[in-house]
């Protein structure tokens, strides 16, 4: 059929080719004629997240409903200039795609049109200085262990993180194909790993969202990015706009958390489940009062808590969450494997994310129910220019 | 741990305990309050789409983002009067979740509340009126094996099906854990699949929507539910108001497919992928000129196009199509496991799907990179009032 089909294929040659090109598909989010200059069109169009500036998109961008996260092992051979030829490429999928516009290999072109906020981010894992001989300017290193931890190799570490946030599965799964065909010949798949938020529709963007154990999961967050997650002057000047991000998958153990009755789901956390304010009372976003005392003398937040374990007072320190709920398998018997794409950015690892991690890994009340089983660190360089590259700034 | 929070809890019994039931989110899709009469509820509510019916909902719904497709095997024992308490237990979760109300099991009523367009839809397969003793009512028998098939039991078959689809992933989540919970005493699960579609943000809701090789896929659609989609007099009189239903998992080596250039592709097809119209021209809906020949006097549309297979001329005998998506492993080579759920609809199996796939299955151009790896068949009973249930036309 092949060779029929082949045959056949110069005699249409002339006619059907002509057609090609970016499809005008008629929503209101659909890409513009690839004619005009990008930055026209990225400014006018709705559902467009710019891919240029100081800092990559994807970080304080409100999050989308869809995130995918892909990270690459760089291949034997694969040193500082070669990287930087994938950095260029990937760069400019990225700023393509995000725009509307196919990739240059693109071979699907007519599902490119939608961006649909669709934002590409790129990180770099430790391993990643030491294989292409930057370990001078290596800026992180693996996690420490955590006590809880039971990590699976399957989830965790590598070299090259590209982290794909939009609001359309079929606009992420044709950018994931573009970006994974443009990286093979520098760097092999190590993982993927999926998650979803509640959709624009379902709820009203800026709302806390619940995660799958019913909890409001990102109430606390940094007063002023600039000062929390951007790192500024100090750190190797490449790094400055930069951030740092880790990647923790926690598994959800439902069918006991389902058995827990709602004052134990609530004592847990140390918030009531209905509207996520701090069992001392008030709305979601008030302060807890942690020294209140219960009528039998005992902190009605409890000491090992959720809240309390993880609260942060210098909102300068705080990390910027931006979760994504995954949900996977489902046994015979009917589990269901779901559970939580922590990610938490942040201008200085040591400070921000370790010493949180290391007491809820000591204590935290919730570590009855959940299993971190996937663990990975990137640090993302700056953003760049439309002349520029992502990773210039250390590569070039 | 447990221990200590076991004790902890009685003291808190009191408190917290008062703030459970329906979450108030904000949102506009957001649940009412729990207290409110269903009926009054539904009707009013945003984002609702009607669980009663003489239809089941899901079927000529307009299609929702997200589908999760979960099959069932019933377990050994279960009979007729079993199955019928399994599906009125599982009737009155999908009345509930499409209200936006939490099951009556419901661990976490706190997701309940967005309902989203979530619709639940029950079907029945060929095994199940075997194993509960009504072999004389069985309107159903597996599908004939197609020359192309390379089926996987893992994706294959089933007794019992449930179909959720809907704008929210959570929600989704949310309703599959439910399901499989309550069944899991009747029935171990037999397969989950889940697909996804363009989101109304990125793409206005009733325009065609593309597949993952980048086709308009759906475009000709039955004119009539009633004369097509439904079934009417004549069968059994239980079946009055339902439907047949083939869902088969289609893999679509991408790979090969982006190696193919655009007039190979739209030749195989039959019609422009930039537009979907028909070769012979015109716009996407136009009728195809099969009569057309080219300048060489070869037809426009080849004989083994699949425009030209799967063409049915008859608007009552056509399928209502309503496929989703699917993309799931990433090989460590950069091979994306993706491509459809084919998902149609028909009052008659053997005068509308099977002629049409055996035509397709013997010559269709497009074998060459599709694969079919699962299939299965189900019956979906009618609907029922609020007083009735899913199945009660056979099992009561």
């Amino acid at each position: 059929m092949a060779g029929r089909n082949m045959s056949r294929r110069g005699l249409l040659a002339g006619g059907a080719a002509a057609a090609g090109g970016l499809a005008a598909t008629g929503g209101y989010l659909t890409g513009r004629a690839a004619s005009e200059p990008a930055e026209a069109r990225a400014a006018e169009q709705p559902g467009t997240v710019p891919f240029h500036g100081v800092h990559q998109a994807g970080v304080a961008t409100p999050p989308q409903t869809y995130g995918a996260f892909a990270a690459f092992d760089l291949r034997p051979g694969v040193a500082k200039e070669s990287l930087g030829r994938l950095m260029r490429l990937l760069t400019d999928d990225a700023r393509r795609l995000t725009e509307g516009r196919a990739g240059l290999a693109d071979a699907q072109p007519e599902l490119a049109g939608v961006p649909a906020r669709l934002t590409v981010t790129f990180g770099f894992g430790p391993g990643l200085f030491t294989k292409v001989g930057l370990d001078h300017e290596r800026p992180l290193t693996d996690l420490p262990e955590f006590k809880t931890d039971r990590l699976e190799d399957r989830w965790s570490g590598g070299d090259l993180l590209v982290q794909l946030c939009g609001e359309d599965a079929v606009t992420l799964a044709h950018a994931l194909r573009l970006i994974v065909k443009d990286a093979r010949d520098f760097a092999t798949v190590r993982w993927v790993q999926r998650g979803f938020r509640r959709s624009p529709q379902a709820q009203p963007p800026g709302e806390t969202q619940r995660n799958l154990m019913g909890q409001l999961d990102g109430t606390v967050q940094p007063a002023d990015p600039d000062k929390a997650v951007w790192i500024s002057g100090g750190g190797p000047a490449w790094l400055k706009g930069g951030t740092f991000m880790v990647l923790r998958r926690i598994r959800m153990d439902l069918e006991e958390w389902d058995a827990a009755d709602e004052a134990a789901k609530e004592f847990s956390i140390g918030r009531r489940l209905a509207d996520g304010a701090p069992l001392t009372g008030g709305r979601e976003t008030d302060d807890p009062d942690f020294a209140a005392k219960d009528f039998a003398g005992f902190p009605v937040i409890d000491d090992n808590a959720h809240i309390r374990l993880a609260r942060v007072d210098d909102p300068a320190l705080r990390m910027l969450r931006r979760a994504y709920n995954y949900e996977e398998d489902v046994s015979q018997d009917g589990v269901v494997d779901s559970g939580l794409l922590f990610i938490a950015y942040q201008a200085d690892l040591a400070r921000q994310f370790t010493p949180v991690q290391r007491r809820l890994a000591d204590s935290d009340l919730l570590n009855e129910w959940i299993t971190t089983t996937g663990s990975s660190v990137f640090v993302l360089p700056p953003g760049c220019t439309p002349e520029g590259w992502i990773g210039e700034t250390l590569l070039s």
